[in-house]
C-alpha cells in the first residue's frame, strides 16, 4: 500500500483556497473567471513540475497525464472541478482535483510502477453558477452517451449561448473564446483513450461524521425528481378585502407544504430526502394578497418505487382544497439512479479496508460530472467526511488528514485497476 | 339637489384611460412620467375651459380653482392622484380627480351659486410605484401637522433623493426639476387658504357590491400594523443531508403561517383583515434547503384593542418551536385609526340620502392622501363601488353610472359645506 503526503495536500488546500478568497473563509470562483484561471495555472505548474503532459479540449476541460509502462494501455482518469458557487467553500470540486494531483505527485515521487497512463483532470463549469446549467462540460463531452431526455439540455450551441447571470450580454462561448483555455476537440475524454474514471468529492452531508467514518465508498447517485407546485389565487388590497372572500396563494402553498411533510413523512422511509428550496411569489408586496405562489420540490432516493410513492403524494395536492386557489403540479426534471461500476467500487472498498481507513458504503445524493462520465466509461466516486455536513457555503470543511486519506484510498484503488 | 353629467364623466373616464394604456385594459402611469404629464395637461385644458385658475406648488401638486362669491371664504378642495401602480386600473386615484373636475364642471355649467372658492386638485406621487414611498407629496405638504413617527419618513431632502426603481441613477428630485410641473411653494395647500378637503375614491373591496350599495360614506382609515416574521435555519444540499437534522426556514415559516391563521381566526373578529403578502427566501435555489425565510404581516382594524390582540399572537410565534429554526418578529410600521371630520361625514351621508343613492357607512382599509390632509384640515372621503372588489390590477372597474353618482354626492356634500 502507498500513502499520499499530508504536508503536500495541506499546501495544496492552502494555496487553492486563495484563488477567489472572498475574505470570509470561503471562495467565489466562477468558471472561466480570473480566479478560476489562477487555479488552472497552479494545476498546470504543479503537474508540469512532475513531468505530466498538459492537454486541453475545446470546452477547456484540462488533462495532465503521466505516461504508463504499457504503450497500448488506455488512461485511468481522476478529476473534478475548480469552479465554485457564489460564496462557496474550499473543498467542493477542488478537493477532487487536488486529490488527483496528489495521486500523480505520489506516483511520481515514489516512482510507483503503473501500466496505464494516469490523468488528473479539471472539468469546466460543473456548478453552472455564472453560466447555467450545472455539469455543462461533462454534459457536452458525454453528449452521445447520455439518455435522450438528459442530453437535450446539453446541446453544444445552446451551451455556447448560455448567458452570464451577471451580464446578460456575455455568453459562455464568449468567455471561452477569450479564456486562453480553449483547446482541441481531439483532446476530449472518450472511451477510445480512457479506461476508467474516479472522482473524489466531499460528502456534503453529515452521515460519515455521525458514523465516525473518514471515507464513503459511493455506490450510486440517487434517482431524483424535481417538480413545481403552483398556486393561483387573486391579488387584492391588504386593507380593503374581507378575509372570507380572499384567495391567498401564499397561504394555500403553506398549507400544502405542511400537508406534503405530513403525508411524505408517514411513508416512514428513512433515507428519503425531499427539499422545497425555491419559491416564487407574485406580486410580493406587503399591501397585496399574493395571487401566485410556486415552490420547487426535489425528492431523492435509490429505489424508484419510493420515488413513485412520493410523487403520487405530490400530485395529490392538485385534488385538494387550498383556500380557494387552483393548483397545478408540473414536472421540471428527473433522473434515474446511476450505479457506479461494481468492480471499481470494490477496488475502493478493499483499498480502504487494507489501509485501515474507516469507511462505509454511501449513496451520492448530489449530481457530479462523474455521473455523466458513467454513461461513457466505468466510473466511481469516493467521498471524504464533511464537517457538520455543510457544503455550498463558506463554513464547508474537511480536515487535511481526511483529505489526504481520500487521496490515498484513490491512489490504491487506481493501482488495483491498473494491475488488472 | 344638483346632479353631475353621466355623458361628461364617461368621456373623462375614456380619455384618461388612454394615458398609459398598457394594451390589456389597464394602465401603467408612474408619477412624473410622460403618461402622467398627458393626464395633467388634460386636467389643465379642461379646467381652464371652465375658467378655473391653475396653480402648481413646489412638489408638482396641481390646483384648479373656481372663485366663490365671498372674497374672504377659504377654498373647499376636492382631489386625488393621477399616478398608478404598474399594470394598474383606470379608476384608483384618477376617479377622485375626475370627480373633482366633474363637480367644478357641473358648478360652472349650471351656474350653481357658492360662497367658497372650489378647487380640484392632483396630489403628486400617491402610489410611490416608481419613486417610493407612497403618499410622498401629501407627506411633504402636511409634514408640520403629521405625528412625529410618520413625519420622519417624509423629510423633504429624503424625498428629493428617492431613487427610481427602474434607474437607480435618477431621483424624484431630478424628475421634478425637468417635469415642467415644479411650481411655487406658496401655492401649497394649507389651513390658511383652505377650509375643507374631500376625496372620492374607488372602494377597492367588495363590501358595497355585496350589499348592493353604490356609495360608501367613509368614516375612518383603519389603524394598522406591519411586522416582519423571520426564520433562520441552515442551508444544506438537497440530496445529501438527512431530513431529521434539517432546519428548513421555508417549512418553519409555512407552519408558522398556518398557526397564525388558526390563532387569529379564533379571535372571531369579523371585520379584521390581515395579509402576508411579501416574502424573502434565501438562497432560493431548488437544490438547497432555505436558511432564511421572512414574511410580512399587515393587520388592520378600527379598534386598537383588536390590533393589540392580533399583535400578541404574532409575537407569540417567537416562543414556539419551528422545525429547529430561530425566529424573530420585527416591527416595520404602524398607524392609528384616522377618523374623518364628523360634520363632513354627515354632509356626505345626508347628500346621498337626499339624492336617493344607495349608500352605507364604511371604513377605509387603504391609506390615501386625504389621511395626511386630515391632520391639517377637516377632511372626509367618499367611496364608489368596485366590481369584484378588485384594484391595483387591470380588471379594476366601476360603472360610469356609479362614478357619476359619486361625483353627484360629492357636489351636494360640498354645497352643504359651502352653505354653512
Amino acid at each position: 500500500m502507498y500513502t499520499c503526503s499530508l504536508v503536500r495536500m495541506s499546501d495544496k488546500i492552502k494555496t487553492f483556497s486563495m484563488f477567489g478568497d472572498a475574505g470570509h473563509g470561503g471562495i467565489t470562483r466562477y468558471s472561466l473567471s480570473p480566479e478560476a484561471f489562477m487555479a488552472r495555472n497552479e494545476f498546470k505548474k504543479r503537474m508540469e513540475a512532475i513531468g505530466a503532459i498538459i492537454e486541453i479540449d475545446d470546452v477547456a476541460n484540462m488533462y495532465a497525464t503521466l505516461p504508463g509502462s504499457d504503450p497500448d494501455a488506455k488512461r485511468i482518469v481522476m478529476g473534478s472541478h475548480v469552479d465554485s458557487v457564489k460564496n462557496g467553500g474550499n473543498y467542493d470540486g477542488i478537493l477532487g482535483v487536488m486529490s488527483a494531483m496528489e495521486v500523480l505527485e505520489t506516483v511520481a515521487e515514489q516512482n510507483i510502477p503503473h501500466k496505464h497512463p494516469l490523468t488528473a483532470m479539471i472539468w469546466t463549469n460543473e456548478e453552472g453558477s455564472l453560466y447555467p446549467p450545472a455539469m455543462m462540460c461533462s454534459g457536452i463531452v458525454c453528449y452521445d452517451y447520455l439518455p435522450e431526455d438528459i442530453r437535450g439540455k446539453f446541446r453544444y450551441e445552446d451551451m455556447m449561448n448560455s448567458k452570464s447571470i451577471l451580464d446578460k450580454t456575455k455568453t459562455f462561448g464568449d468567455a471561452l473564446e477569450v479564456s486562453g483555455f480553449k483547446g482541441d476537440k481531439d483532446n476530449r475524454i472518450s472511451p477510445d483513450k480512457y479506461q476508467y474514471m474516479f472522482e473524489t468529492h466531499i460528502e456534503q452531508g453529515p452521515i460519515l461524521e455521525d458514523a465516525g467514518n473518514t471515507i464513503g465508498v459511493v455506490d450510486c447517485v440517487l434517482g431524483m425528481f424535481n417538480y413545481r407546485v403552483r398556486f393561483y389565487g387573486q391579488t387584492v388590497h391588504a386593507g380593503t378585502f374581507p378575509m372570507p372572500k380572499r384567495r391567498d396563494a401564499f397561504y394555500a402553498a403553506s398549507r400544502a407544504l405542511c400537508y406534503l411533510h405530513d403525508e411524505i413523512d408517514q411513508l416512514g422511509v428513512d433515507d428519503l430526502v425531499y427539499t422545497t428550496g425555491e419559491v416564487v411569489c407574485h406580486p410580493c408586496v406587503h399591501t397585496c394578497v399574493a395571487d401566485y405562489f410556486d415552490f420547487s420540490i426535489d425528492a431523492r432516493h435509490e429505489d424508484p418505487k419510493v420515488l413513485e410513492k412520493v410523487l403520487a403524494i405530490v400530485k395529490s395536492v392538485v385534488c385538494k382544497e387550498w383556500s380557494g386557489c387552483t393548483c397545478e403540479v408540473v414536472k421540471a426534471r428527473n433522473r434515474d439512479t446511476v450505479y457506479w461500476d461494481k468492480k471499481l467500487v470494490s477496488y475502493v472498498k478493499s483499498a480502504a479496508e487494507e489501509l485501515g481507513i474507516k469507511h462505509q458504503y454511501i449513496h451520492s445524493g448530489a449530481g457530479h460530472d462523474a455521473q455523466f462520465a458513467a454513461y461513457m466509461l466505468p466510473t466511481t466516486m469516493i467521498f471524504v467526511q464533511s464537517k457538520d455536513g455543510l457544503s455550498h457555503c463558506e463554513p464547508e470543511y474537511s480536515t487535511p488528514e481526511h483529505c489526504t486519506d481520500g487521496a490515498t484510498v484513490m491512489l490504491n484503488a487506481v493501482l488495483k485497476a491498473d494491475a488488472e
